[in-house]
């Protein structure tokens, strides 16, 4: 549940001095149908978001596609009634929350079933790769992704740049005095780290631009030194629609990837206005 | 020049309770030096941004590339010096602006360039599909691209969801009446709404979503009727960076393209700890 | 349509503790009916905003004048149920809010009728002279006048400041570069800079501080150049109630004044308790 | 000292998408000199408002008047060094900020010379009559007056809509009941309530909407009962510059003004900008 | 009355990224019933609030027990009927303001009811030692207490720290010439500073750190002076539960503890969910 | 790292217009050398926080006594100098803030110390039980103690009233599901569903309410089932300082108190001004 509080602010971003072309075209107390339409198909998401900003300026919603459904070219997503400019003064706000969200959830719903099909035990997950968290990591799980950290409040991920400045050993041990409740994941580059993270305790260990062959080695380690169960293992860096497949069918338990967030194509929605009420 | 506030309040979505893994395995006083580079070639912005949220904390900053300027892969954009658990709290969010940013900047300047050979006249314009305006506004300008509306306060544009509720011609009279300091532009689809627009004095006319002979016959018409010089033309829709070069020799003033921001690829830069200072 | 959170913004600023005489005085549960008078004659504005203030806190509001209409001493504005310690709550943020904007309407809409018995086709505007620029410029377009630039956003005008840095021929050159979507206007002082800027494309002139005579010579002038059709003049500077008339009957577009906002003496409204309900 | 952060909020409001008339028409690198000028007599007022403005924008301030001091026309007030586009993004909102507030400071300098001139012992106090509290109460103490109330949560101000609810006896025993940190003051129009509520106990009585001679009759009652000394008189409602000897002759201590702040003109203040540094 | 505003910031502290565990665990669509209950006997405070959010989240909400009101372990204070998840999002929250809230108002309730057996005369009051200065300063009024100043800004105290750099006489004279509208008070020592504190026209008089013995000889030597009447006394410093008798039966006015607020223990509140509905 | 804003708000709140006893008493130009003292034994903390603070409105800080040091009566914590005024505006909520940290620091250390002691392989937490959750997690940390979740959003706790909405079972697989990167926790309240929610993989079982030797048989029933090594153990509710080494001494990881936080007494902390610079 996004506070209404968040979404305004993009509201507002849009609106610093009100919608000068309705206020100027639009009669005051014009009542208008609408509705909102996928103009591609997919997998819907911000459709709660969007309710709730029409909602807010009095304009009646009626749901016709949940967040998660999938919709085809053509299909009525939300019909609006309300008072016309204050359908066109949300218009674009929720069709851009819309398209963004909708954009993730259909893409990761797309790598989702891939992996499945391959091995339904691997996760699909995004990153921090983005400036628009909140909707980003609400859309990858409408996808059935894995929202992976929200922040850098909620899991402890030690990096490259970390071990420049901390000896591997030392950091784990470190991470895990450092509170019980935080998940500790390693990012390593070869077998040889990623042995010692997992034998040090790491929760996870993220396989960081490996090839496939590679994982496959450091699966097969940790596996004949019995640590396979103690760790979950990520696997990211270089993951493309494209290949996911082959990361897939190894005996890893998330793939995760940058461009969920960082190269989406938002979804094609489009309001249309029916009529005067 | 964006306020350093709206720029926290993206590493406040980050942090909303600090950085758990710097705080747990970098010890506090770790002075470090780093560079942020460049992974592919472009045009790079966001510089003033991080640069910004980085003083913020402490960090000493040297500017190595400018915004707006092109960067070939492997290229310093920033030095850093400074507290290791400041840079590494900043790290994420100043790549993610600098990303996003120098990802459209780059688009930006790729289509002003392919247009500019065929057209010095015609400008290159994003539009309101964006959730990230002031980023996105300023990103394209400084791809040297034209900003357009940065929002529904700033200019008149009447769309074809008002004209579903207003007539065209009442819908340009009120418009003009409402006042001298904005512009007022009518989105058309036909030569018969395009040539009434121009007669009614709109100051910008949108073709929506029209194939180049369609727009050369109203370019045509407009000349015939001596009103070419009165009205700016903007075409839209359906324009890509593999067709904008038909539509860039029309005599046309402005091609605008959602897909700038509404389907951005984010530029790759990656923050590097050099070594403990 | 203003946001509520602006408007809550005053009323926190006076109650940053609640409102103490009413927390010591009245009964938590005491319901009464109140009426929002007019104490003098004028237009009425900013209805919609204490509309806004009081139904947020609970209170029935039924509105018996709106903005816009003509008021006279004694008229009932709104009339008021609601909890009696609600309604004091919001009693003077909503009469200092109507009180300012009906002010302003109210002189606006005096200027723009002695305006247009002389001349039909002036507008009488405001400016940026203003802290409390949402309500202020509401208030001039509900008084029938011209709201002129919002802030600094949304037109291009250059001014003397500008001029002692660059250039007239190479400032309005910069400014019609930097957007399609932006009106420039010129602030000149004398005859030759006037006509230069028109020559130059500026869309709006503002004769600044000339008299009628002066004006009348650069009407005259950019006539017989055929500029005429081609520019939108603005006249501003010592203009007042008593001497606007010889301004409007000038061939000119707009005439702004700083006055309306700068200067501007509240409307006296006031709330009456009429008893417990 | 008012905080930045609410200084800044104007700022905002004037710049949501930034100025677009320097980012067109001035080069980034510009550096200038101006100063900011009296072009009136008059105290002046907001002086630390416009430098912390300015010097939150980097540049360099040289306040010569400081706030409270008197000027005459043609002085100068502030001389200013730095970048030419941040001098002109805040150039307005500065203005307007020391506007106000010498506006409300010459006048309230005034009203205090006359009143001193009659009776030392008076002083001249604002109402909660703004929405622009926290400048205008400052420019009030600044220009030498009694701030008054700065909201309603810092005395207890028992007026005719309290005591349509409530009995005056009981009013004013349930306000003393309730702190004994916050002045409990009533507002009567005759002689008996004034009587009453400083036999029982306010604080101080207000004398609203009464003529001299009857302010003159209720004091002498208040004498001839003891009660003087008990209490203070604060007299309000239909106070203009003019007649404000008459009142100040009176043996009172608090002559009040909504006009000080509703009806403010602003004081003419103007930014002009020197050359290139 | 409690801006909704302000309780949602504790909200918003504890779900940056939502209630993952609702989320995960209890299906999107469960209603439920449940209570809210006292664990311990004492004085609720609170219930506004925790109402407030709840409602604001759709909640639907019996208060089976007012703000105020005693209470015995066991006792139900508020029956909700709604959606699964937002009563799990807001229970902690609630559950936390209504936990200090009451503890305060429990607390200053048994210091009232001792307080006034011995004499009814005396107030019992908090200070400013609070970081919750609504929640608190509200649950003190609550629980019968006296609020004392809310903020810097509503009444003048002159401390140890003040007359360090200013001598008594002087500092008194300023802050009475400051405003009619705020109460003066002077903390002192010893039995001289009152004494002087109190011909110099201090409303209040602060005894700091003084032992029964000496508060007495201070109340004799005012009563002896004529002073006692025109001065309220507080006492303040070293007073606790077990000792506030011996310092309630002197004839002195307010007896201020910041114990109130730095060493509150919560008061135990629980909520239960019942069943689904 | 506490964001200063944060920090900000709690001062806004003790000053909404201002210090009126320095404005009215200080001159404003006063500079002043001050020091801020404890006036008790114990852990010091909110250092970093008072220092932001002062710094912000222009005051020297030297630090004496840096964040989790230990400190005598008598000791000087920081040194301050600079504008009078400055340093009384700041001084209370400076103090506040150190006083609640340090209260919470050194009861934290003192359990921690303690625990120990018995057993150097438990640690000490806090939980959600507190309205000034960064102050307070940020003490615990200072403290020795272990911060526990932050918020609702960084780690899955199924409690008793999830479990009233559905199975245990159920529950946990769900929450397994749901993330990698969130621990997942299970408060069971006997024997039984302690060893079924290590069974299904719970990371944590929290032992609500139980008797030390209750606790013990868990233990044991867990280690014959080969589930101890993989599930952290944490004790919760009714321990107290008295009893907390009877749980210590057994094989558990963490006990977590809520009175480490919703029952804290503020550590005494007092700032004196020196004299003037």
């Amino acid at each position: 549940m996004i506070p209404l509080q968040y979404l305004l602010r993009f509201l507002e971003e849009d609106t610093p001095y009100g919608d000068v072309t309705s206020e100027a075209v639009i009669p005051e107390n014009v009542n208008a149908k609408a509705v909102i339409i996928a103009k591609q198909d997919g997998i819907i998401a911000g459709v709660e978001e969007a309710k709730a900003l029409f909602e807010h300026f009095g304009v009646r919603v009626s749901v016709k596609k949940k967040d998660g459904e999938e919709v085809r070219k053509g299909d009525v997503i939300l019909e609006l009634e309300g008072n016309a400019r204050a359908i066109l003064l949300v218009e674009r706000t929720a069709l851009n929350i819309m398209g963004r969200m909708s954009g993730i959830a259909t893409e990761t719903r797309k790598l989702v079933e891939k992996v499945r099909k391959v091995n339904p035990n691997v996760k699909v997950a995004g990153t921090r790769k983005s400036l628009l968290r909140l909707l980003d990591k609400k859309a990858i799980m409408i996808g059935g992704g894995e929202p992976h950290r929200f922040s850098l409040s909620d899991a402890i991920l030690i990096k490259d740049n970390h071990l420049a400045l901390v000896p591997l050993e030392e950091a784990i041990k470190r991470a895990k005095a450092f509170s019980v409740y935080k998940i500790v994941e390693v990012e390593v580059e070869n077998l040889g780290d990623a042995i010692r993270a997992a034998e040090l305790g790491a929760d996870v260990v993220m396989l960081d631009n490996m090839k496939p062959q590679e994982i496959e080695k450091v699966v097969e380690e940790l596996k004949r030194r019995g640590l396979r169960d103690k760790v979950r293992i990520e696997v990211s860096g270089g993951i493309t629609p494209e290949n996911i497949e082959e990361y897939a069918k190894l005996d890893i338990d998330v793939i995760s990837l940058g461009y969920l967030t960082h190269s989406v194509k938002n979804f094609d929605v489009s309001l249309e206005i029916l009529g005067v009420l």
